[in-house]
């Protein structure tokens, strides 16, 4: 196995959380994405989607996409579990990791910011606030999905981490750098407290990367 | 089991298909999008995510995000099998299906088109371009995919639908509706082309639902 990532991605993150928990730590090969590396000839063929992380499988192909390479792990190495093993726990599971995967993260991630900027000519603070919005709409139905529900523990189901939890945290760090106001989501954030307290979790940050820049 | 599903969904689309797939026609309540009824407190109460499509599980709870519907069927009616059985061969199908469910169909679905008009002034014809742009960023990766991939069958992944063409092939439908030049993607619509002809994905269409519209 190899990684490839970018220590600002979110979706990178998600997938560092989860192979920390697995105890798994591939050698790893940084792709600038402020550079634009992805987009080059060298990353695109290796990995057509032209987005980071993507992980080498066992058999020589490159995958993409963060939830794809997180259930793979589960899969090949199922101790400890990222998801749980009865269908209406891991769908719950599933549904919120893919509300901040497709509901929140694309919405707000780099590419799309730059196309506002660039193409539809929104200044800074504009598009910034086009990124804190997303992340209240979706964080909102995060918070409301998991208060109160019987399934919900010291993570977002139950008391291990899930891929669930590998997606919120870095969402939380999202929201974090567009200002969002994170008092108005208490169980996200007792869930994110929790979390980081890890250290699967707290190794995975961005700021913990050979790669990261101030 | 109920369905909750609107006919121009693209994320109710897919669920359509893996039901068909699956002989599964539970009872469906249509939730109106464009007049707002995912808002509404007593749709709400029931998703708290606030998006179409959602399915009743066999405990009462209802699941939202298309995905994770998709894999809950599979686990509970595993046949015929939405995802191959070898974790690599899972992998680039969820990889592919994520493709078109994270990047390209979040970033120009009507809550998205809306906010760029409403919030940000967008004209008709600008909002529509750039979910132009999106289609055809996420159409050209998926063609790259799968074009000349040894996995690569009459569908996206060998010769039996999967949750790669369930998710594809909503998105050609979107990609139509922004006048996307589709010749470009020649192996995806040869596989579109494929799947169209069987009964499950022509049944799923948006103009052959109930509360399709003109």
């Amino acid at each position: 196995m190899k990684l490839f990532s970018y220590f600002r991605s979110s979706a990178a993150f998600r997938v560092r959380i989860a192979l920390n928990l697995k105890g798994l730590s591939p050698p790893t090969e940084f792709v600038h994405l402020r550079r634009g590396e992805q987009s080059g000839s060298a990353y695109l063929a290796q990995n057509p989607q032209g987005l980071v992380p993507a992980l080498t499988l066992e058999d020589g192909t490159v995958l993409g996409q963060s939830l794809a390479i997180m259930e793979y792990l589960d899969e090949v190495q199922p101790l400890p579990r990222l998801l749980p093993t009865d269908p209406p726990g891991r769908a719950r599971v599933r549904s919120l990791a893919m509300l901040c995967a497709c509901d929140i993260h694309p919405l707000q991630n780099l590419r799309v910011l730059n196309r506002l900027r660039e193409a539809h000519k929104l200044d800074e603070q504009t598009a910034n606030g086009w990124a804190a919005h997303w992340n209240e709409v979706g964080l909102k139905a995060y918070e409301d999905s998991i208060t109160g529900n019987r399934h919900t523990g010291t993570c977002s189901h139950g008391d291990q981490p899930t891929i669930a939890d590998a997606c919120l945290i870095p969402q939380v760090f999202s929201a974090q750098r567009f200002k969002v106001d994170l008092s108005r989501y208490p169980t996200v954030m007792r869930v994110h407290e929790h979390c980081m307290k890890l250290p699967a979790f707290e190794r995975a940050q961005p700021t913990r990367q050979p790669d990261a820049e101030p």
